[in-house]
């Protein structure tokens, strides 16, 4: 299955600017996007990436020069959704999985594929759609705000049948820098590794788990 | 197998005292205590609460006072420790999952028991440690500070196999105000209807999900 990875070099991850300079969240976005990439091909699934303007060949060792790049530079929901439209076009089905999610894994977007449904939902945390199978040409996506509500609602009024995978790793996008310490954690990529490059690790001195940089 | 689950109701879930009072917060903790103690027993198994003092009857329509309870005044990680001693008295396995768990179901406490291992853990957001189920009488708890990652070491110390179940139902205890998105976005139980009662409800109006209450 194609499997689309919106992704962005443009002031990427902008809500870690309190902890990242802007050259840091690149390499940081990057290294979150080869994991997921590696992850897909784990998978058995093929990669591509959707991107507002041509990015630069990487250097992360994510092979991403390899990746078939589909360029729009409309905003996420209407670049998606044209991308969909090959539903139409006789591809029985296409998942849209996001680049920031370093803790993907291979077990994780198989069981994502195995969930039943004309679209089946990875939610995020907060209510985001971090990943997505669908199998409906009459399915569009709406990813601002509660997206995963209004997924839902969506399917619903087109008399889509819905599935949700249960996965933490899915579920956990990076957004915050408080999202760290779930890379910390559970990680074991590139985007883990950059982080302890950078110098962060746990802190869990008072008794809860934070991050700190050295 | 038997469930234990540990609960108090002195001073429950303190960190959401910003928005609920002492009375609200004793309500909702019983309230998800009731979501769990449902899931165990849908999920075919056991429930047993474990408290430092008996707790009176609930009427939140929980059934609560047909479980089994053993009352135990140490703090979590002696009085968990205590009662994994049985399984030096020939119980194959206990498993000890935490009562703030409202997303849990069924579904995901058989994948939990599914996971192989000596231990098998279904690690918490910021580190905790969710629910275990522990098959070696060797091993002990310690519930302090980033659990999970402290519970693994323990176990390889120890020489035991660990699994580690990919949930974000299981991964989700609500501590925080926050948390209360994930209840309301994915909860179908006791716990999402008090909140709801409550008055609590998503706000999505600045583009990102959080709550309000009216």
């Amino acid at each position: 299955m194609r499997v689309v990875i919106p992704y962005t070099d443009r002031d990427p991850k902008s809500r870690l600017s309190p902890v990242l300079s802007g050259a840091e969240r690149r390499e940081f976005a990057r290294a979150m996007l080869g994991d997921v990439v590696e992850a897909v091909r784990n998978a058995g699934h093929d990669p591509e990436l959707l991107v507002p303007e041509p990015i630069d060949s990487p250097g992360s060792g994510a092979r991403l020069d390899s990746v078939p790049t589909t360029v729009d530079d409309r905003a996420l929901t209407p670049a998606v959704d044209a991308v969909l439209g090959r539903l139409s076009e006789g591809v029985a089905e296409m998942a849209i999985v996001m680049a920031d999610l370093p803790l993907a894994t291979a077990t994780a977007l198989r069981r994502l594929c195995a969930v039943g449904g004309d679209v089946a939902v990875a939610p995020g945390r907060g209510g985001g759609t971090n990943a997505l199978v669908v199998r409906a040409p009459s399915f569009s996506v709406d990813y601002h705000g509660a997206s995963y509500r209004d997924h839902r609602d969506a399917a619903a009024v087109a008399g889509l049948s819905v599935g949700v995978v249960d996965s933490m790793r899915l579920a956990t996008d990076v957004d915050e820098p408080a999202d760290f310490a779930e890379v910390l954690l559970h990680g074991d990529g590139r985007g883990r590794r950059w982080l302890v490059d950078a110098g962060f690790e746990l802190d869990a001195t008072d008794g809860r788990v934070g991050i700190r940089r050295e």
